[in-house]
């Protein structure tokens, strides 16, 4: 079979992977510094050449506003599944360098990490696909399902680029499934298949009071405060128990199954696990659901940052003409980002008191997905990760978002599967970032049984349509 | 009589006065700076030595932990009332210099200013009494009353120093009744006179969540969020009216007297006047009162500042670790700032959300001060205004704070009269700030006669007794 000489190639070229990664790392490709802009474009120029030499004959560096996308495709599988692989080559600064042990983009291997920024996030996870594919190719002399690959070079400045691209070039992305890799499992022997992330939207809200900072000994009392009154709306937000307090926040969202909770409950983490990771010494939130439900099945809006008046040493006696603060909400399905926009519009139009004016910017936004676990592809995945490390992989929802699943889910109308190979201590956007070289490898194999496994369901429009 | 040989003095010795404001100001004396403390040493010797040509024996450069006061006495005028004339010589930092038309340290004349830092503030109104000191000493051969001036350097810091002075030479200082001039005036031709003074109270607010930011999407909507918890406690501090509501905050407070309150809103701003000041469309607070009786006879408690979580572009997805507000309150008649500060840390332990820890610093306190408004000083000090410039001054309640005025009355035992000529356009601590010539003349004579009116009054026990 086609699989095990796919493995076998794989495994005689284990070198080769890290090599790649390496290579990979050694272009600070940071695509929030525009000064790092030229290294960006040659990794990607690099990456491009790489694919062509994996065997890919169609190869294309397609250009955006900023950051460029690397595509290549491979359409030899008439009748098979057609699957979209997604990761991206773009990473992190890696400021401050005086915090890393060895230069970030100078790869070290120590014990058994390859140590670099963008190792795990997300080099790594793309070297995955790209040795497994190319396993296929050189070993087997084809690949099992139609493949092609879209190697993003803005995902850690927010994807602006991918939406409008997507929507241009609708047919060259065309797929009946998507891979993404670029989120985290449980351990090096605990494989993890997410089924569900949450959504995002990211306001700022903006409260401005008295034309000029006043002095709080004249005016203290009689003016109006914006830092108070931004108070007061963050107060409206939540009820007494934690609960959203927004008329038709939870108008959308979906309820859960008994039987999918006590699933959650037996693969989650406990209050416990969760409050010790939290280092705090109590949980707080909506009545009613455990710690984990409350970030994964329901939805939460947090206050990010809060800033207005004086913020130095000492104190200023003053009123201060604006505040400002960052909301994020998490949104699960079925809530629209936009429709709770609107939502909090109205509420703060509602609650703000008089004599400051509050405006609401729209930041970041992402729809929460939910992936149907009895999905031939969701299945597929979790067979494979119990084929590449040896034990099934627990199915769990998460509470983050990956916004890129969500957008390729709404733009090209496919199941998107989360299917990342990185570790809870790979240190992503912080300093020693490293990819698990052991785990790097059951990576390349998880990949090339998931694409063997894609081949066996014939099925294409049951593939296609079993959409969640 | 002595005081027409002082003022023909005076009035002959203009230009000398202007030149006198002109030296200080070279020095640039600013307290808060390290790197500027041999100034401040050089401006306390060049005063000590001014006040000694002026025709003072006794003076003195007395050290403190940071920077000196310069004091001088002459006390020949035996049963005569003792006056303790206090000034401060220290300025505020003149950043950003590229701000200012001309060099801060340089002093400049255009039409009737002179321009430089401290010009005002409060330079300018050390000089008067000087100018009218060294009028009768060289004018009329000797001065009405007994005079102890305590010129400071540290009052654009917080007079960190003067406390332990006061106590360590409680005889150096003792006087019946003391001049503070560091407040303003109402224009060029309305002196006003402030008879009440609000105190202070500085406190920061530490909310402290989990041990380290969290992702948002992993823990938002079941971890403690204490910028959440910091707005709820801020929410708490008022009720929907804007009271404030803080169990016990205003048990203290001392009703005024309908007959005061109604000669207040004849000579106060009225709520329009305000809130044109205050560039705001609304004015807000406690029911029951005008805005200027909000800002004097009642007490405050404003936001200064909220800083917490993510302040810079753009959102990042977190729960932060801490949260920081500064809270200041406004202090009247009988409030004591400690008894304040215990009923705001009762308050917040009562209000404060699970999950978090709250700690409380306190900053600056000052108490309120109230002077007896028929105390023959300050009868003195309406007759001074009246003469120096040409119409009687306005009685007001200031809704500020100049601790020393509080310090003073406290620790000295005296009433403390805020006899002060700064106009509201003088500029004091931003750029350009600037002496009006013509207030510093009428100033020097209104210095003379506050000494004249003090010496009509031969029933020192009288003076000295009368204290509010």
């Amino acid at each position: 079979m086609s699989a095990e000489a796919a493995l076998a190639y794989a495994r005689a070229h284990r070198a080769q992977a890290v090599d790649d990664l390496a290579a990979l790392v050694r272009y600070p490709s940071v695509s929030a510094q525009p000064a790092r802009s030229r290294d960006v474009a040659a990794c990607a120029t690099h990456l491009a050449a790489r694919l062509r030499r994996a065997g890919f004959e169609h190869v294309r560096i397609l250009p955006t506003r900023r950051h460029p996308v690397v595509w290549c495709a491979w359409h030899r599988a008439r009748g098979l599944p057609r699957l979209l692989v997604y990761a991206h080559y773009d990473v992190q600064p890696a400021d401050p360098e005086s915090a890393w042990q060895t230069p970030p983009f100078r790869p070290s291997i120590r014990s058994d990490g390859l140590y670099g920024r963008g190792a795990s996030d997300d080099k790594g996870q793309l070297v995955a696909h790209l040795a497994a594919l190319e396993a296929y190719l050189r070993g087997a002399g084809r690949l099992p399902v139609n493949v092609t690959c879209l190697f993003e070079g803005e995902e850690e400045i927010g994807s602006p680029s991918l939406r409008e691209l997507l929507l241009r070039e609708r047919a060259r992305f065309a797929a009946d499934v998507a891979v993404v890799s670029d989120t985290a499992i449980l351990g090096p022997n605990r494989p993890a298949l997410t089924y569900a992330l949450r959504g995002a939207l990211g306001l700022e809200l903006d409260v401005l009071g008295p034309a000029a900072e006043l002095h709080s000994g004249i005016f203290g009392g009689a003016a109006p405060n914006p830092l108070e009154a931004l108070a007061s709306i963050v107060c409206s937000l939540h009820d007494a128990h934690g609960r959203v307090a927004v008329e038709g926040f939870y108008d959308a969202v979906r309820k859960v199954s008994a039987e999918e909770r006590a699933q959650l409950a037996r693969s989650g983490p406990s209050d416990d696990t969760l409050r010790a990771a939290a280092r705090t010494p109590v949980l707080v939130g909506e009545p009613g659901y455990s710690a984990y439900e409350r970030t994964t099945i329901r939805p939460s809006l947090s206050v990010n940052g809060i800033s207005g008046g004086y913020a130095g040493p000492g104190s200023k006696a003053i009123v201060p003409a604006r505040a400002h603060a960052k909301l994020g909400c998490r949104l699960v399905s079925d809530q629209r980002p936009e429709e709770i926009e609107r939502a909090l519009r109205r509420h703060i139009a509602r609650v703000a008191p008089p004599g400051v004016t509050v405006t609401l910017r729209r930041g970041m936004t992402a729809r929460p997905v939910t992936v149907d676990r009895s999905h031939p592809a969701m299945r597929a995945a979790a067979v494979a990760y119990e084929r590449g490390f040896g034990t099934p992989p627990a199915l769990l929802r998460s509470g983050g978002t990956v916004p890129v699943v969500g957008l390729l889910r709404e733009l090209l109308g496919i199941p998107v599967v989360p299917m990342g190979f990185g570790l809870p201590d790979d240190g992503i956007h912080g300093p020693n970032e490293r990819m698990h070289l052991p785990t790097l490898a059951r990576a390349v194999d998880t990949c090339i049984w998931f694409l063997s496994e894609l081949a066996r369901d014939r099925t294409r429009p049951r593939l296609a349509g079993a959409v969640a």
